[in-house]
């Protein structure tokens, strides 16, 4: 008889930090590159077009001793009922056994492991003394970006928030975001000195930024490549289904391009248009094998440096596999027999 | 905030009876054909070839307001560890909502399941005068198989049980497997009236048999077509991967040949050699189609009928959703905080 731990959305937010996001998010790009970690075929169905679907991810890490899946399901109309949009739902197993270990409400995992994705993307391919950094988009996502990347990198002393399509929301939005950043810090036990403020010239924005990250829904480029100075990094979040852009095309064919997934990226993400336009023939490489030094990043200080991060399962899987580790060490969540 | 049931093995073997077992299998095949389930692509995966894999069947039914998927791992090795080597876990949402509802033991749900499903391929294909079965297997699933052809037809009087490869054994068995039956045919209040007893002969039991069922292991047929009178009805359990085979590819060449899932029966099903062969050019139908009216089953007292029962993932799920309404009524299981 299993027993299986069960972690609520509440038992994970007192888990889960934004340190654990970094450290297993780059762990999951490591045994991608050492093939210790392994993705399975997703499932995908829609129940009406536009209106519901979900996907099921699947894998294994060995260093984890895990296997699992997370299934998330959109419902577009669930917001009238009172209810959320999304739903996340992670199962993990025992790898040598094959027994069932524990159901994890995969919800607040997003954010964080979100974050420290663009997070990791810039403390590999930016320069180490960047110090000023933009956030594009000021939705849900932005304030674990930006703390997870002030985290990443203790060289940043500027941050700028902008929202290209509305520039008065990211004024709005900065007292709350401020909040979020300095207690997902503070959860770590991180301290950072920086100012935040809202930019709303984005093109004097980009001049003057060493670090982009951007976490928009736009299909159309916002940032265009006369903008770009030598030496900029981008970490592109937003792009994660096909015909989504955020930058430049010309950006990319200027730039070393990186992503998390070489086939995820040059079909649904930041690559995907650069790709089909002929303007890139592939990524320079994925991130794990630059963290695994299969692979070399930047080469100098003056190159253009993009991270695609289109999301890849085992993120998930290995930032599910750190907090049931924590919550087994501090014995948190309910335990039912199966 | 989501609720999950936590259904354990004890908790399913309390509430899940062969009554419900038939009735959610048959249901299963109804919406298989009226299009209202609907079944995933299956991811599989092996960790190491011939000791330790898994795969994971997802899939919808409109008719129960649920979607779900079973994750089921064999790890040859964990008797010596002292494990099961088989662990079946399903977890079940909300069809309109996407909410998950509940995580299940599975394992106790695929004896039911099986059973039910090789007697509902007796009650829709063999002669309703039916009064003689042979039981050919006398492994875990024969219990099952019997209890739930006794409870669906309740015209038969006489049972055999006759294991080839090993004799013997059926006498051996048969104090224990009788036990099993009337328990099975007890929790859910019904009474039959009939015979069980070890048949050592094949030849001759088969030739005295208006149903058969096979439940082995078996890469050769056991069964010839010279022994089979005609009239008689097979559902054939045992092949459910590929270069199995229970009885001769000529059998199936005189019969009317139904099956559960037609691309699973000519692949890894008792028609899979037969197929090659030549022998037969496809299925007659579906078992659905027949249950709804779509296809003609059996035609006259004289032919000769195969139920090929490769089992398909809306059984796993039909069942689910049936143990999940009784453990609701009920109020048995382990609610927990998602």
């Amino acid at each position: 008889m299993a027993k299986v731990r069960i972690l609520s959305a509440s038992d994970i937010e007192k888990l889960f930090t934004l340190d654990m996001a970094v450290k297993a998010v780059e762990n999951a790009y490591r045994q991608k590159s050492t093939g210790e970690g392994s993705v399975w075929p997703m499932v995908f169905h829609e129940f009406v077009h536009g209106e519901a679907d979900l996907d099921i991810k699947s894998g294994d890490l060995k260093c984890e001793n895990i296997f699992g899946l997370k299934v998330v399901s959109w419902y577009g109309s669930n917001e009238k009922h009172g209810l959320p949009d999304l739903f996340g739902t992670s199962l993990l197993f025992d790898r040598e056994t094959g027994e069932p270990k524990a159901l994890l409400n995969a919800g607040p995992v997003t954010g964080l492991r979100t974050g420290a994705a663009g997070a990791i993307g810039a403390r590999v391919f930016a320069r180490q003394n960047s110090e000023k950094l933009l956030m594009v988009g000021c939705g849900a996502q932005s304030p674990y970006l930006i703390a997870a990347t002030l985290f990443a990198m203790p060289s940043i002393r500027q941050v700028m928030l902008c929202n290209p399509r509305n520039p008065a929301k990211a004024e709005e939005k900065l007292a709350c975001l401020s909040a979020k950043v300095e207690s997902l810090l503070h959860g770590c036990g991180a301290e950072r000195a920086y100012t935040l403020e809202a930019a709303t010239d984005l093109e004097a924005a980009v001049k003057n930024s060493d670090i982009i990250l951007t976490a928009t829904p736009s299909y159309e480029p916002m940032i265009h490549t006369e903008w770009v100075q030598p030496g900029t990094h981008f970490s592109c979040i937003g792009s994660d289904m096909t015909c989504k852009q955020e930058i430049d095309s010309d950006i990319l064919g200027r730039a070393l391009v990186f992503g998390d997934d070489e086939n995820q990226c040059l079909s649904v993400g930041e690559c995907e248009k650069p790709y089909q336009q002929g303007v890139i023939a592939g990524l320079k490489a994925e991130i794990g094998d630059v963290i695994t030094g299969k692979a070399e990043g930047r080469q100098k200080e003056t190159d253009i440096t993009v991270f695609d991060s289109t999301g890849i399962a085992l993120q998930d899987l290995s930032s599910a596999a750190v907090i049931l580790a924590e919550a087994e060490k501090k014995n948190i969540g309910t335990i039912a027999e199966l």
